[in-house]
């Protein structure tokens, strides 16, 4: 016997997050199932929020419920990072000692995608230099991170801007022992004197 | 900086779901943002539809969108499986070999919770037991399941009724090395002859 249809399309929904699959989405949809009216009623509201106030900050791109987010509001506009997500934003800034701006592309160049300059956030990025004095580019290290950082820092060294990029090395609490080779070269590369 | 404040609600929300944290539910929030309109919408009204339409089931207390459900329409009511929650429903009708009718008590009898067997949807399994032959009791092997399995079997002796347990044993695919003592010692007295 099959499940109702409405259980059977709620877990359908939850599914399709990243990360869970159907007995996960289940245990969601039955979940729901005992949440009161009213937990159900906050549920989707905070769903249909989202979707209708978030838009993109007209300034970085980042989501904001305004028209400029509260970080382009209110911060140091002399120096801007540069991340590829939203959630880069949010990691970076959690531990509060940058008090720059930042700008987000919203992806990375991607030949094989088809992802090039044009679909990401870049103009704007020009646009705002004036006034700059340093761009942190702070997209992965990966493949396309190191690209899109390379491509863009061509873009604006013109404009006589500094353009850094984030410190590559060994993680905090990591074990030199298990670290990968690529990770150890750039860390011995990028050593500080210990004064 | 802290996120737009719909974005923290939705977040708030998904951390509700079982087995969701914070980075989690962040990861769903963020997916929510890139679906497009219609798919939230779908979402919302599959949330809403499962809690104004799926309720008990008035024979068996399993969730249906009907008065009664599909099982307990169609199939053989001579034989009821008693289980716990309405998820051990699924779990045990996957197989497909079972063709009697389900019964779901909505919990176990738990004294140091506070569930007593009045909690329990127990009521309505002794109301329908005319004409049965067999009560199977599926509840899980633990202390709790277990005291609510031969509680409702005493209730039930009087009538005449048969009443059984799961076999309990080794698990397909398990391994003998690493099965527990209780496990092994139920699977010794449970053995059954090769023919």
């Amino acid at each position: 016997m099959k499940q109702p249809d409405c259980i059977a399309k709620l877990i359908n929904k939850f599914a399709s997050l990243p990360g869970v699959g159907l007995k996960t989405a289940q245990r969601f949809a039955y979940r729901v199932i005992d949440m009161s009216q009213s937990e159900v009623d906050d549920f989707c509201e905070a769903l249909a929020d989202v979707k209708s106030k978030i838009h993109l900050c007209a300034e970085c791109g980042n989501f904001t419920e305004n028209e400029v987010c509260d970080i382009c509001l209110k911060r140091d506009k002399s120096v801007i990072c540069v991340v590829a997500y939203p959630k880069d934003v949010l990691a970076l800034d959690k531990g509060g000692s940058f008090k720059g701006v930042y700008h987000v592309l919203h992806g990375t160049l991607s030949p094989l995608e088809g992802r090039g300059a044009d679909d990401l956030n870049i103009k704007s990025l020009i646009k705002r230099l004036d006034g700059v004095k340093e761009v942190i580019m702070a997209t992965n290290p990966d493949v396309e991170g190191e690209a899109t950082a390379a491509y863009i820092a061509r873009l604006i060294k013109p404009f006589g801007i500094k353009v850094t990029r984030l410190a590559q090395g060994i993680s905090m609490g990591s074990d030199i022992e298990y670290a990968d080779e690529i990770t150890l070269e750039r860390a011995l590369e990028g050593r500080t004197e210990i004064n």
